[in-house]
């Protein structure tokens, strides 16, 4: 027994720490992170944050939908429910999904908590430690934080203000498996993309649905913000053209609600058993109560309507931030003109490092992200996301103006540095 | 080119379920699950499901909470929220784990998506593949799912109708380590146990708590039934007499409606931040909706009181189990006799196979879980778990009555055949 013990213990427990799994190690707060608590002052103006503006949502109506759910269905609302989701909940998202041209059958579906967790279990199930998952540089954090964790190699591709450019797609591939590194799919938001808000035109999305059927590498085309476009609507999804090759994520936190966590994921037949039991396994089921509050939301309340009033709210920020950009940063700067969604991302001269920049910005009452906290590689010190979303156009003006000036001391201190 | 594409890649492309990740092989329907497409048939009495009743719930004051809820605090409701979850709703969550002995600061908890989002995370950062844990035999079959999904061995270890017994337990970890195995932690459910219905005493409780320091392995204490206790209170939870070596899982499933999906993790302080980490990764937030209708319910409601009025709910119906089994069971089967919880046990003469069983009793319109799936290792094919929480009393005899009927013809055709 003695021996035994010996052998296989020390005798002093040890801390839980030093027991942690291996992929425990990439489970690493992420640069937005511990922005936030500073970012979430009030005297700070947030242009960090992806939090949709609700100002434009109804309360008395929400409330009404929520109140009449209980007293008609809460028995069903407030009990457990599918592992997949809702089924009126489902036949309702192929409603939505329609929008963007998708034929889809609810038992395609699988609901989640938020699009996140549909992203989780997406790696869950593909992600061997070491396998490689091809991504826009920049990427969506959140994505980049899960890949980590289900410790895979992210290789970003190239954009530009187009998107994805599918020739350095065909290189990106072509270089990791010369590498002998496996593939497993490539993830990308083609409409309004975070970081950058920008859209992959039409003809780039069937090119690089060829090039991802060609190589054998499937697609997960993430779609938080595809009915949020300001100017015209959106080219259709990519999955309304490629039904095998391509799981699709949808979210109502950007349409309706985000405080609800409904989010889902749109697979191929063979995948669907495997993606209940993942969620099964990490959830049991999604709330009932948040699915049919959604579920009789739309059947009962003029949806669409209330995206076109969101619409109206970002577009009027869009605005006002690519004005006062305009107006307040250094003809040196670029930056991109999204068409929908919430962000703008800006570009520096390679000089400047937009993380060791933060604390001035702090102190000019501004908030940002960093560029770095969309790469896995350390890539995008010069650059910065600028959200546009929740602020109100005033602050804004205030937001950039601040920013603006910040840069440019920033550039005559590095100026001067240099002489 | 060609000579690459040749090298790494088929041309044809793969199938999904071939990219499949290691783990996927380990992503597998549990017996429960196409069980209950049958048993939810109106027709068919469930003693199968776990389905709090939620008869005893005011729907007309919980219409009157979300409305509220609403009507005060939308913006913040409906909104992304906290990782680590809404501060009001953890502090609340302190004064709920009061009762049962346990003294913790609002910090080191963790709101999950249901207590079964907390035995991922928890999976997630703790096991390797091929790592131990322990657990009761039998166990919680969502419990072992996830383990499984985790690449972990599970190792069960003997229980008595007092719970757990301390010296298999230390038998077990003396065996698993000469085998040369690595021991992550014990799994345990103290509290009118799923399936068992059997609670642990308190001096065991110390015996194990004792064992486990000494041999340096932690304590995963799940408790979703502690304070439907029918005839006395529970002890106090383990991790009240030990919050170093203890992670605590609470949950609102069966004291306030499972359909909000909201659970928790106490942790000791060094794991926190690695949690968070996690379940942001996993989910983002959870959902501020769900959690500020506890909050509020918490607050405002006599909460205390609709948890009393739960335990008669479950208190009618188990007395009502255990009468029709005196009644209707042949005297060769043994079962235990819960003081609180969900569940029964049942053990059949051991040529009786539960599995096999199934069909018959459906056809006679009464459906139970075969024991087999409450251990990872094939054991149980002569138990079973009967469930008295959903069924009225009445239709809890009659199906009592039907099973006994159908367990009596198995064991009079397994009789015969032994002739």
């Amino acid at each position: 027994m003695s021996e035994i013990n010996t052998r296989f213990h020390t005798g002093a427990p040890q801390k839980l720490e030093e027991r942690f799994a291996a992929r425990a190690s990439q489970m690493l707060p992420s640069e937005i992170r511990s922005l936030f608590a500073v970012a979430s002052r009030p005297e700070i103006v947030s242009l960090a944050g992806g939090m949709p503006n609700l100002s434009a949502l109804p309360m008395d109506m929400m409330a009404s939908v929520v109140n009449e759910l209980i007293l008609t269905n809460g028995a069903e609302a407030l009990q457990y429910g599918s592992g997949q989701g809702h089924p009126k909940l489902r036949e309702l998202i192929c409603d939505v999904m329609a929008l963007e041209g998708i034929r889809a059958n609810a038992d395609d579906i699988v609901v989640t908590t938020g699009s996140q967790q549909a992203l989780d279990l997406i790696s869950r199930i593909f992600i061997d430690p070491g396998d490689v998952v091809l991504v826009e540089a920049p990427s969506y954090v959140g994505a980049l934080g899960t890949f980590r964790q289900y410790q895979a190699s992210v290789v970003h591709v190239e954009m530009d203000q187009d998107g994805l450019v599918p020739q350095s797609l065909r290189e990106a591939i072509t270089v990791t498996r010369v590498a002998g590194r496996k593939i497993k799919f490539l993830y990308l938001i083609p409409n309004y993309q975070n970081p950058t808000g920008v859209l992959l035109p039409a003809d780039r999305r069937t090119e690089i649905l060829a090039i991802c059927r060609e190589e054998g590498i499937f697609v997960v085309e993430d779609n938080p913000y595809g009915l949020l476009g300001f100017d015209r609507p959106s080219p259709n999804a990519m999955r309304a053209e490629d039904s095998e090759n391509v799981i699709y994520l949808g979210s109502f936190s950007k349409t309706i609600a985000s405080g609800l966590r409904i989010g889902w994921a749109l697979v191929p037949q063979s995948l669907k058993d495997k993606l209940v039991i993942a969620s099964e396994s990490s959830i049991l089921c999604p709330s009932n109560f948040t699915q049919l509050t959604i579920a009789n939301y739309l059947t009962h309340q003029p949806w669409r309507d209330q995206i076109a009033s969101f619409c109206e709210v970002y577009k009027v920020r869009r605005d006002a931030m690519l004005e006062s950009l305009d107006e307040y940063f250094p003809k040196e700067a670029t930056w991109t003109k999204p068409g929908g969604g919430f962000y703008v991302w800006v570009n520096l001269p390679p000089e400047i490092d937009t993380k060791a920049m933060m604390p001035k910005a702090i102190v000019a009452k501004v908030a940002y992200v960093p560029g770095t906290a969309f790469y896995a590689d350390g890539f995008g010190s010069w650059s910065m996301r600028l959200s546009y979303c929740h602020p109100t156009p005033e602050r804004i003006r205030e937001g950039v103006k601040a920013l603006g000036h910040v840069v440019h001391q920033e550039m005559n201190r590095r100026g001067s540095a240099l002489n």
